[in-house]
């Protein structure tokens, strides 16, 4: 089977609609690769989706969307990254809920870079954006990517700092890849589609939908190391991001303001929350030790996830095992025991059993 | 020997030049009450104090500034408060230095109150005196008496608040009670003295002297249950006060403010190394619990160290006995071990032993 086949089994499993992330990799889990899900007898396949999510999987609809994502991802600086692709971050991975593939347009080796998010209100004040603007460009000097939202307002700032940067800015979109919203920042969405990355985990075409945002903030967080809100009110959607970051283990920033500021509310939460109060990048990156190293010299990088992967078959033996026992034996994380026992199942060296214990296959 | 005699002794004591408070707290630690030092051997004393000093505690000159003391105290609203006064605030005796008497002028009854100190810059801007202002006003609104250092700025916006609440204000002094400083707050001093509490530990006279304020400053806190520091810059006494109120075990609070403005550094600095970032007076009191009850209902207080001081010269027995055990034995802490400790020494009770010990006397 050809690249281009293995790609298509991809979108035609993810663009089909009842087919959610989670359920996309129960399937992939349980079947291994996609290919191999849709060669599954439709009577076993049955056992886990409804009659409607049956008939679309095999549906004419869902083959045109997929022919059109094929046409996409052919386009040059297109790429889709599938959780079974050696480029898919290693960091996302090891978050709860991983998209099953992201459609990325620009450079995508900014996947690979340290990251920090920077995440804020749309209406900022000027004072906010400037912060934001001026933060972005020294992480991204110090060889750090900045990852937002591309919404107006500090997101649209903290892209535009990240740009005047080396290390550039990754924008992660609540809407389909080739969508542009808003449309006021298109021009800084074609400026990132060339210097620096877009990234939607959402199927071509997807409209800007309310319902999509979280998953999208999500996506922010999980690209990042840590996440720096600089100005947001109660009840916003910087929160939501700031609070996906901190269940996925990252560090929470959060630049103070005036008390009486509404913008500076949502801050002062995050901080009485735990979260760190900082005053300069510098403070930032005084918190995640080793970001600015490996900012600078990514050759010197320790080696991540995959190399991993060897010691961990060595030590999972043929017998099953649980997340918490491996962790024991390798001494890593039980969440980069579980992207890694991801991967392996993916690539069909390991298998789930009943009570969340693994198996090694080969 | 009558109040006046025995005031005149700690007078003596504690105006005589080479006496500081330490010391005066070591001689009544080993001779009894004030008077008890005096009476003693001037050959025993010798042990203690060098010659000048021993010159200067019987010097006509000590006995002018006693008269003038004692004239002073003559006049209405005028208080000296020992430390063996049962008026001596509780929280300051469980300080690690403090004052052996204070000067007071206008409401004495605010000593017993639960009080707050808020504190900052004396270059404040507009909002941040109004913050201090509205702040104190809500405090002492709730019951809870305002404790500043009469300086401009925060300060003198403080008292203000404090004064228009029912909880009123105490100002503490680093000069003489009776040397009005700074000059411009003469007028604020004379409200605070009729409708509120002048505090001062330094002899009548005393001058503006750079050196006296950090100890103001511990006073402030002394008195206090908590720190509220509103504006300030960094390296600047406001910061001290914080300090001192982090040692004495007090909780400090600070708003924040824009990370360009130069006098929100010092309440940044103070939020970074674990003080609580508050936005209302509301969020003070929630970490003060039982704080705004006691100045609800002063009445419905528990009872306060003078309570405990039978229980504990029942837990000493006869023998000798350190601190960490009585505080085992009578379930409080060292702080407030100590203090009742040293009030039981005062009343001639226990004494001292070599190693930190205590021994019951009667």
């Amino acid at each position: 089977m050809d690249i281009d086949e293995q790609l298509a089994s991809w979108f035609r499993l993810t663009l089909t609609p009842g087919l959610g992330p989670a359920s996309v990799r129960r399937l992939l889990r349980q079947f291994g690769l996609p290919e191999r899900v849709l060669a599954a007898k439709r009577g076993e396949l049955a056992r886990q989706l409804d009659a409607d999510t049956l008939r679309a999987l095999d549906s004419a609809e869902v083959g045109r969307a997929v022919d059109e994502a094929l046409r996409w991802v052919d386009a040059p600086d297109h790429f889709v990254v599938t959780l079974a692709d050696e480029r898919y971050p290693k960091l996302l991975l090891e978050t709860e809920d991983p998209p099953p593939l992201l459609y990325c347009q620009g450079r995508l080796e900014l996947l690979e870079r340290p990251a920090i998010a920077i995440v804020g209100s749309r209406n900022a004040t000027a004072s906010g954006a400037q912060n934001a603007e001026s933060f972005a460009k020294a992480f991204s000097s110090a060889g750090i990517t900045i990852v937002s939202g591309l919404a107006l307002g500090i997101d649209a700032a903290a892209h535009r700092g990240g740009l005047a940067g080396a290390a550039s800015t990754i924008a992660v979109l609540g809407t389909g890849i080739d969508v542009l919203y808003p449309t006021r920042n298109a021009d800084l969405a074609r400026e990132i589609a060339e210097r620096g990355l877009l990234v939607s985990e959402f199927a071509l075409g997807t409209r800007a939908l309310g319902g999509n945002f979280p998953r999208r903030n999500q996506l922010i967080s999980g690209l990042s190391r840590g996440c720096l809100v600089v100005e947001a009110a109660l009840a916003s959607g910087s929160l939501i991001t700031a609070r996906a970051a901190l269940e996925q283990g990252r560090e929470v920033f959060a630049i103070p303001g005036s008390i009486h500021s509404p913008l500076a509310k949502g801050c002062h939460a995050l901080i009485k929350a735990g979260a760190k109060l900082v005053e300069t990048a510098d403070d930032v990156l005084a918190e995640l030790p080793g970001l600015r190293e490996s900012g600078r010299a990514p050759a010197e990088q320790a080696p991540a996830a995959p190399s991993r992967v060897e010691p961990l078959l060595a030590e999972m033996g043929f017998d099953p095992i649980d997340v918490d026992t491996l962790c024991r034996r390798v001494g890593l994380r039980a969440e980069e025991v579980s992207g890694a026992l991801l991967r392996l199942e993916l690539e069909g060296l390991v298998c789930t059993l009943p009570g969340g214990r693994y198996q090694r296959l080969k």
